[in-house]
């Protein structure tokens, strides 16, 4: 069974050039704090207020700016601002909770783009046929330890762009009890 | 496969008389909010905070008094609060991580008690005969849903005082899209 890094990705925020330019300034540029696992994305050394119904708090924009913003949560988080937790593949902010975000230079209201992101694995064309998965299988993951458990339902996201890294957010890294430089098995 | 309940067990603290008495005076008498699942235990009207090294925030109470204080949080609340998160099967607390719990008469800071708890299956001597469990022994437990998994690692605690019902705390509740009246197939 391949041995996977496991990833705990923790609250952030993707936004589209409409949004930044009213949060931050028309073309604002954007620092990079540090580059991430999928090629090309870093998280900024700026930071955003996200607001619900019940509090507020900051969160991490993740960059390069995208075609919609998107707010990824954990359900421990939506549950502490009051909004609604809904699990969905990233992209897929259809019909999704909205937020307000503050920024130093404005406040926006969302109507949709929230969403608990459904546990995935990033693998590059290369590494999915090693790994002989397609983009879009579901498959399991199992990481072990006193909280070892199975994790089924892990969606394969395939495509340039993607480097080998299966994703969870940090309700899901608690639940297993992540610790860096965790491992996963990959079950077909 | 029997299906059991799974629980969500939410934060909460468990006192030993002797912390009671610091916290709400000697011998005060609790009120019941609501009994919980295991025989004879109750959630209190009355609610304390806790403090670690980052934050603070209320903590429900569980009775009735127990020989030991023990406080059973997330990870996700430890966190939050700036506690080191110690997995450990509930009742023992020896060298945890202590915290500042606050009460409407005192204050008191506990040198241990913090866990988070390991997740476990109550049943009593009669429903472990029924599926043919041991105190003690190791199970998994399999949900279905988009965040469907297998817990590995489940301690089955069995003896007068417990009842069937499947415990996993509010990280693990979110990591598997816990919802009311979910059930869980025991794999052995």
């Amino acid at each position: 069974m391949p041995k996977i890094q496991v990833e705990v990705s923790a609250r952030h925020c993707h936004l589209s050039q409409k949004d930044a330019d009213t949060l931050f300034g028309k073309n604002y540029k954007f620092k990079v704090m540090k580059m991430v696992s999928q090629p090309g994305q870093f998280a900024t050394v700026e930071d955003l207020v996200i607001k619900g119904s019940k509090s507020e708090f900051k969160i991490r924009i993740v960059g390069p700016l995208r075609q919609d913003t998107q707010i990824e949560l954990a359900a421990t988080d939506c549950y502490r601002l009051g909004i609604k937790s809904v699990i969905k593949v990233s992209g897929n902010v259809k019909g999704t909770p909205g937020a307000i975000l503050i920024g130093p230079k404005g406040k926006i209201t969302l109507n949709q783009g929230v969403i608990v992101a459904q546990r995935h694995l990033h693998v590059s064309p290369s590494e999915a046929k090693a790994l002989k998965v397609n983009n879009g299988q579901v498959v399991s993951m199992k990481v072990k330890g006193s909280r070892g458990l199975i994790f089924n339902n892990v969606i394969v996201r395939s495509g340039p762009g993607h480097k080998k890294s299966f994703q969870i957010d940090t309700d899901e890294g608690n639940a297993c009890g992540w610790v860096t430089g965790m491992t996963a098995d990959l079950i077909k």
